[in-house]
């Protein structure tokens, strides 16, 4: 199991696949540990072992990054987390700079830029000059959102003549239809977001279109729960060269080749999954949200 | 924290409602443990303390049950489960009745009948006419169509002058779209439901609808994770005199109260989130499937 | 253009098809001539000219027959439609009878059954018993639930060991969401049903199942245009043995295979119709309503 | 009923507000007199009645313009139709002016651009420079994404100090999925498009906010009905000092208020129906299309 203590930097600088974690907030109130809005960190305390276990579940679905289940520290894992304006981030790089770590700066921005209307490039040349050497967003929007911001930073970098290591960690869910504020705005926030959930085929294509695009480090964040992580690292294994532990308990939609039934068994395709429109089940709701702001 | 050691049976005969247990081996699967479409229980020895912690998840929920987590020796805990056909039910509960044991048994069948076109109605005879103490239905369909089978079970058992106990455990996926096959013949089974799940305030809605069918046993199947559990006992703390450990955690809809933006706030109470139509964020997938069969 | 002049039962006893016409009320409606909700036809004497041109479009699309454009005259045109109860269906039947005309009975109840819970199999014997020599039903549901109708009201004339003629006009909505009441129960009547309309790819389909049947009667009501009733008389061309006037100007979607753009020509085919599952542009609503009553 | 014969443009310097006529091709298709796909206006000729007929009908429904009913003539209406390229129109506009005629040029451009992707503003601009009195947009898209296109029209006139009368043309469907080619991209095009068709409440919004942005000339274009110029004409009644004629036949939800059944009466009110979102009927089908290109 190919060394997690390792920095992170290190292993994109050696031109590595960084494959991060996913959701904890969200994951531990389902399990019950943890109370959904105020999202305290206590449940590292209270509940130790259901931590663990996570951390746990993390690592076996491929994961070779160790969050510190907090938000309040966030400068100990040198990484910048959760700045909504451009100024602000800046800042922080700055700090975390001067003190000499190396910082990975992600925004919670959307394609339209953050609250006074930096653009994602912008905000990327921003941190970059800033001393930040790692830049990307974290989750305020689902997949295909994350993957247009990325786009977008790539290419103010790239106009600005400036370089980084881009990382992405999306929400688990499908949220085309978020404002500027991100999912929290949308009425299904936070306890009626399941009918968004994305499944490991949305997250497979998620991953190879990260990678495609360039981005190194390729997360999640709230909704991302270890299967989904695993998606991550079995799309990107011809590339990292090894398959994640738990894949032994896992078969890419092959897993259904032996049922008895013939019409399940037409299921142990990678290609029927992947061209699968999943239904709702839900008739009476609609597809998308008016965000409350 | 009230007995969780009791009998079931002796828990219905007092009046008490027994909240069941939900999903391992979805679960399990999701959490890396397990492989999906085959569903052997070998995590049992594995990985004994992610079930061990799964099984804790379910007992704060406010389970009082402790299903063993196996299929092949369902008749250790009393309980004859997975039967599609009524004639096959009714022989297994006439072995354990005659083995001295009180019996439950669920069917796998649906509003039209098993496979051999037996009624809910005429099933529910046929097993207690057998000795079964408790008749329910398990595992094939989502909550409403789990409650519609329960109203003609209970209907059957009246017009025939019977009585027993009733026990409903509904998977936690909407699937108004099955057939008499149930959610394995849906295109989305097993790896693509997501967008099926259950919210919490479904799953307390079929809590209570339950209970005002008479059903006393209340539990989930597939998809049921601990925070569906939760809801149930939620639902029903005033029935049952106390609410379950997990609840420290939780707040129905009312932990939002005390969040920064006012439009987050307004959505701290429940009935906002019972009058939610939630969306799927996915434009481009219909709301039903048509099963393979 | 074949003798529109002759009887209805004449042409059915002969073994013809015959294609109804269509909807006359919210036609006129949508052109401006008639009001909403009350539907009393007074433009056949304000505005003949535009009555007359509708009356010529339902020709041209290959009508056979010329209603009287009047509910309240229903027995000079042979056909005792609108009835909500099998009783009130059954006297007016035995009215006509006596006055020694051949009647067509249609009725306005769903599957299951008219307002005093008489199901359609019944209604029908009872209509023939009462001397209809036609019967079916008639505007209150859409194509799907109308043909389930008919299936009905067949099984039970065989059952009794009677025999009629066989007629249905569905409306041009789809209305699978209705309850007993029929479409006007739906939020959506009778301004806001746009969203169910259905194409022409629909009615073909419809007409032949009709046909498959054994229906020889086939129509429309509300919401059926001139260019639904020419898709019957072009589906039923082959057993007709003529295509209907209208037809000059279609071509069953071979009309594009001239068009410029290669992807629009590559819809020149009815497969690519009639397996396209059309999009409602509406991501913001559902796709079933809850029914008033 | 006030003056049709006037100018166009004479009544917008005058400080009127003009309403357009709608859809001829597709709505003289449904009635049978023209052919899908290829849109040659021959119906001009062989069947004068029906076109007049339609005619009379967009009058009634209070349109104050008498669109001559052919493309390849559009010289003669004065308005220079259908330009995909700004380059293209320009020219168009140039030749006209030199001609001595007051033009109204509206483009088949969407948000993102023409062919060469000049932006709408440039559009308007280069348009408005080039002599055009009246710019707008024309048939390519529905209601929301033409009036996005016409703030963005407005804006960059704005910004160069420019001043013209502004247009809009919508499609009476919903297409919020185009691309760059419009609706014709659309898989549904041009027989499948009945679940996108507006209510006449979608057209009474969309002829408020137009009228909001300052365009003066609000019409229609394929998929507008009768009904829907009488929904905008109805709108701005207040604002025109005068209801169209088929407003006798008309009464904005009102005309439910005599109906016998309660809950129908209930809907007689605009609120309801503005409130509305309607059901497709279609729970197999998605909200939105891929375009083909």
């Amino acid at each position: 199991f190919p060394g997690v203590g390792e920095g992170i930097l290190e292993r994109l600088e050696n031109g590595e696949v960084v494959v991060g974690d996913g959701s904890f907030l969200l994951t531990l109130e389902k399990r019950g540990y943890l109370k959904a809005g105020l999202w305290t960190p206590e449940a590292v305390v209270e509940y130790p072992n259901a931590v663990r276990q996570l951390h746990m579940e993390f690592l076996r679905a491929g994961s070779n990054v160790m969050q510190t289940f907090t938000f309040s520290a966030s400068e100990d894992n040198k990484e910048s987390k959760y700045f909504e304006h451009a100024e602000e981030a800046m800042w922080a790089v700055e700090v975390l700079k001067a003190l000499g770590k190396p910082v990975a700066a992600t925004m919670c921005i959307g394609p339209d830029g953050d609250m006074h209307g930096v653009s994602p490039g912008e905000c990327a040349v921003k941190l970059v000059k800033a001393g930040a050497a790692i830049v990307g967003v974290n989750c305020r929007f689902g997949p295909s959102t994350s993957l247009k911001m990325m786009k977008l930073m790539k290419a103010g970098l790239q106009a600005a003549g400036l370089e980084a290591h881009l990382m992405v960690q999306s929400l688990g869910f499908h949220t085309p239809d978020c404002g500027k504020g991100g999912f929290v705005d949308l009425p299904e926030y936070p306890s009626g977001l399941e009918p968004r959930a994305a499944t490991r085929w949305d997250i497979q294509k998620y991953a190879r279109e990260a990678y495609k695009l360039g981005v190194r480090y390729i997360g999640g964040c709230c909704g991302f729960e270890p299967y989904h992580i695993r998606a991550i690292a079995e799309e990107l294994a011809p590339e990292r060269g090894f398959w994640p532990p738990a894949s032994d308990k896992h078969g890419s939609g092959s897993s259904l080749n032996m049922h008895t039934k013939p019409w399940i068994r037409a299921r142990a395709r990678r290609e029927c999954w992947e061209n699968l429109l999943p239904a709702s089940g839900r008739p009476f709701c609609p597809s998308l949200s008016q965000p409350d702001v």
